[in-house]
């Protein structure tokens, strides 16, 4: 069907049904916007009423059309609709686009006409977008098949950027915030209802598409997972960056989530780990997509990114150092003997990075060559931005200070050029059209250079280490006890905190070696609760000898201390002293299947929400990505004078819970090991408790 | 002086020192300012080669002035400085505008001869701006004592916002973005090297300066708390917003920090915090400080902000509710017969909070009238919010729109409305006239209008409570022994975690009475390392009764287990299990003198350093308030089944300590409690270590 979705975004032929003469209506809309937009393929419109509309022959109906389209627009009322695509599927029509809303957006049976519908539709291959769709346009081709009334206020220029959409009314914001800023766009795609073509199938569909380079998604909840990773996955290969606006950060996933692990795993958390493990960069505001989206059509993505400012201001190099470090942009020095060699030049510059030049250089401007010069060249950055406000805007200064720029980026054509000046737009498209990308304010320019890197390093990422090989574990059909669900873990090689009842020393010493020195004993007596004031915990117990003595002395105390108490052996537990507590766990998200959690434990989860998600299965290589960008991941290694903790052995169970939640199937709901507790290196780590809820499945 | 202050922003005449007949030069540029910018004033060069300079009579020296001058503008080469400043100053003039550079900002050569300029003019009572700055300007009198070129491209409106800011650069990037936008500038002044005349004292004379309603300030560093304090003070009791950009914010304050509070405040806490006391807010961004700055001017300034949204995209309105969550800026829900009577006028319409009345209201705007009447009168939010995008632009659409818009506003003119817009800059003016804010991105209108709120609660504060009466306490003359900065806080009032070595079972008691049960208590003897093991350990020691037969058990026990053991007795302990672990501290300040910390402690303070500052010295109101404010606030609040902890406990604790760090005097360098334990409700905090460090004084 991937054929049918080409022809849905580029046809030859539309039907409009419903159409009508008055171009500010929704079935007239799109039609006067492709007579204006120059649309080459054949309008058809539908009307039962009139012989002609806007100066086109109407046909009466769907049968009567002299040619199978290869889109229609479907606008006409809710309850026409289903035998209208009907009609249409059966003739063979490639796609729908139906604006017509009343449908699960609107109640249960809403909901259940709209399956009807696509039913219908997808029965003869044909795909839907919509219904309740603002439908889409292509501004290369002119083909609207839109009533959106954003074009009214002035056509965008046409470029290279698409954009797909969860919501019609933001899209038209998006488009209308775009043509002020003459950013140029390639098509748009309004995903209302999502009843078949989602947002992944359009965000597919641009990657094959040659026109577009830059993918522009504003989201604000994925509701199929396949199309959706299948198209980032794709963009990822393509090397075509998408930027993600996802809305709704506040709501929280399941309401009814049971599991510490869903509590956290909101929709826009797990969303969130999706869109990083494909290398989509994540937008907060629409000027920042924006941004981010206009400097990506420069095509350039610095894997190693690393940024070098020239500046005319000191204190705008503070402000740029300020958003570089809080993003973790790298900002090397420049080498010592270019620093000396431009302190020499101009006493009063401070050239470390930021390369502050001062405004001496705009009195000299072969100076400023010679700055940017030694910052490119010798620095070595990947990405300059260079603070010029209000000076480059001057009508005096710019023919030269081109001239200079155009030298620079000549010689070294493969660094991301961004300038940030303050001039009126026509200036502003002379620096652009040399090449060097124009924000305004300084940390926006940081922001969208900072992703730029990001999108590189997701491109160039290599596949993954292979997942271990965990075998294959049959879960109950209901929720394990604790102790079975620590051995169904144990299965997967995933160890809880090892501990057993002993009734002899030599017992008591084989458990041990078995656990590994140091452990800890314990007297066992349901009639002794304060174990410690007896003597009856030894801790530290450091080899067999000390063992076998210990037991005895435990059952020597006992007797003495409590002569009464019913002894049924002694405790022998590996000793987790001193270890970081984490927590591990797994939710199956309705949308992208199950989910693995790992976050520092304590307080740090119920606080900070310190945790990191990944989709299941992945390699132990991803698993120790995951704890290594944990906020507090210098508590595992040995911040303020603790030893390191074994993160080789925290990622090995990490990757392992991800395998066995991916082969467990739907039934499994969650896991929770928390705590888990990391020992110093070479240690291992070990659950202390563990959870594992069985529920029904939900078809994935 | 205040009156000389006046002078040198306001002044009659102005001198240039140095007057150049070419307009692009340093000593051109403000007589060209001045003469294009209609001053009223007498403007006399000052410049021994030429009769005339720009059309305007010369004067070979100082001496041959005709009269004394308010101001002179300096604009000689810097060794030729001082001596101008000591005539101009013995001439009396009241304030100087030392353009000059090569003091403070190049060595400690030019520091010294800063020093002997300033103390020139200070010796007459003659003010000195800079040296090293590029002046000020008054785009209301037309006076620029500045050679700032952005003005060169253009005229900025004149209107109601001053500017105060120590990069002479950064200003002029500043006045440039507000000329692009349209924002109203008074007068903006630029402190250079601040050898006189400080940010602190620019921003209090706008205080005093009736033309202006919103100061926007441009920070790298405070050099003098003093003035810059009590400016912040007076615009608060003025009711003028004052909106800081404070730059830096990487850099750390003391390098040689021995103390761990010192290490966590560098300058930027310290100065966010004096910021957060008076009200005044902090921007992050050029365009969050502008943002602010524009909605400002408004002049509405919500002590109890909520925010009601009325939008024609639910997508929208979903982006706002996130921001707003974010800030935590309340969006209460529409009373339930309002959203039922809205519904039923619209059935698509969701009209919860934000209010989503669809596009619809676009072809019907009576319909967009009685939603909007329906959130301003019944949702009764003290801001408003219009998402209407491009819709509003339509010049077909606009004219109506602004009917309605203006009928609800005189209905209820004491609300704050903010438009989030895509239009042309006419029909912006045209709504910024009829008094609503007018905004692109709806996420900087949300931070724009949480600003106000932020405003309005700092203007409302009532004086805090008297601190705490704390007895003056002698501190020695070096670092004391912990034992003995126990002591000296016990002074303060300030609780150690108590313990006491006692050598008799009565002893025992009467310590333990003292301290509160329950206790713990331990066999102490140099020759028992490892008590647990041999039972010399009891916890939970619950009466007098049970201390005296403990005491017993434990010499016992040492008998029996360790028979050779020198035994020095018992020592008895308040029982702290069960606390929260919290850091409080004394960090003094450079700038600001003593500040207090408190935060969480472990590994909160390790790797989130969720701490809060304030300055010494404050009541119980505000440290509570302070601890208030701790993200991981819920811990000390009985977070998932904990107890509640004392907080009314360290909230005294912290007060007493701000109280003694600022009778202190100082030598006192800083102050570590860290770990304070907060026992359960009514149990009271206790400093299990404290660290006093003492220095030698600063001045201050």
């Amino acid at each position: 069907m991937s054929d049918r979705l080409s022809r849905l975004f580029a046809p030859r032929s539309v039907a409009i049904i419903g159409a009508s003469g008055d171009p500010s209506r929704i079935g007239g809309r799109p039609i006067a916007s492709m007579l204006a937009g120059g649309y080459k393929g054949t309008i058809l419109p539908v009307n039962p009423n009139r012989p002609e509309v806007q100066g086109l022959t109407a046909y009466a109906s769907v049968g009567d059309l002299p040619e199978t389209p290869d889109v229609a627009i479907v606008a006409v009322p809710a309850k026409l609709v289903t035998e209208t695509v009907q009609q249409l599927a059966a003739r063979g029509t490639a796609g729908a686009i139906v604006f017509s809303s009343g449908f699960a957006e609107m109640d249960e049976d809403g909901a259940a006409e709209q399956d009807r519908m696509i039913a219908a539709a997808n029965a003869h291959g044909m795909r839907v977008l919509g219904p309740n769709t603002l439908g889409l346009f292509d501004l290369r081709s002119g083909f609207y098949g839109s009533f959106t009334s954003v074009f009214e206020g002035g056509m965008p220029s046409v470029g290279r950027i698409g954009i797909a959409s969860q919501s019609g009314a933001y899209c038209g914001h998006l488009v209308s915030v775009m043509r002020a800023r003459g950013l140029g766009i390639a098509a748009g795609v309004m995903t209302g209802n999502e009843g078949d073509v989602t947002l992944g199938d359009a965000i597919g569909h641009m990657v094959t598409d040659d026109g577009i380079d830059v993918i522009a998604v504003y989201a604000e909840g994925i509701n199929r997972g396949d199309s959706f990773v299948a198209a980032l996955e794709a963009a990822r290969q393509a090397r075509k960056p998408v930027v993600v606006m996802k809305v709704g950060r506040s709501a929280l996933g399941g309401a009814a989530a049971k599991s510490h692990t869903a509590s956290i795993a909101g929709d826009d958390t797990v969303t969130s780990a999706v869109l990083a493990e494909f290398g989509a960069v994540q937008a907060h505001t629409t000027d920042q997509m924006l941004d981010i989206a206009q400097l990506a059509t420069r095509r350039i993505y610095p894997v190693n990114n690393t940024l070098g400012v020239i500046t005319v201001s000191g204190g705008a190099g503070v402000v740029v150092s300020d958003a570089a470090e809080e993003l973790g942009l790298a900002m090397p020095e420049m080498p010592e003997d270019a620093q000396k060699r431009l302190k020499a030049i101009l006493p009063y510059a401070a050239p470390r990075n930021p390369v502050d030049c001062t405004a001496q250089v705009l009195n000299d401007l072969s100076l400023m060559g010679q700055f940017s010069e030694a910052v490119v060249a010798e620095g070595g950055y990947t990405s300059i931005l260079g603070f010029l406000t209000y000076t480059a805007g001057s009508p005096t200064l710019s023919p030269r200070l081109r001239e200079q720029l155009r030298l620079l980026k000549d010689k070294h054509p493969d660094r991301l050029y961004v300038l940030s000046v303050v001039a009126g737009r026509d200036r502003i498209a002379e620096y652009e059209g040399d090449g060097f990308s124009v924000f305004e304010d300084p940390t926006r320019a940081v922001v969208a250079i900072d992703a730029m890197g990001r999108f590189g390093k997701g491109f160039a990422r290599k596949p993954g280490q292979k997942p271990p090989s965990v075998p294959a574990i049959s879960l109950p059909d209901a929720t394990p006890t604790e102790a079975e669900a620590k051995r169904l873990l144990g299965q997967a090689g995933i160890k809880a905190a090892p501990e057993q009842v002993c009734t002899s020393p030599e017992e008591a010493a084989k458990a041990a070696a078995g656990f590994g020195y140091p452990v800890v004993m314990k007297i066992v007596s349901p009639d002794i609760l304060h174990k410690t004031e007896i003597g009856g915990v030894l801790l530290d117990v450091g080899d067999e000898a000390a063992v076998k003595a210990g037991y005895a002395t435990l059952i020597e105390r006992a007797k003495q201390h409590a002569p009464k108490a019913r002894v049924e052996g002694v405790l022998v537990a590996k000793q987790l002293k001193g270890g970081v507590e984490c927590i591990l766990g797994i939710h199956r998200d309705p949308v992208f299947g199950p989910v693995a959690m790992v976050g520092l434990g304590g307080v740090f989860v119920e606080i900070v929400k310190d945790v990191v998600f990944r989709r299941c299965p992945f390699g132990i290589d991803v698993a120790a990505e995951m704890i290594g960008s944990l906020k507090g991941v210098s508590l595992l290694q040995g911040a303020r004078g603790r030893p390191k903790a074994d993160v080789t052995a925290l990622a090995e169970m990490l990757s392992r819970l991800s395998v066995m939640a991916h082969q467990a199937g739907d039934t499994l709901q969650s896991v929770d090991l928390n705590p888990v507790i990391v020992l110093p290196e070479g240690e291992g780590a070990y659950a202390v408790d563990a959870v594992i809820e069985i529920g029904g499945g939900d078809g994935h």
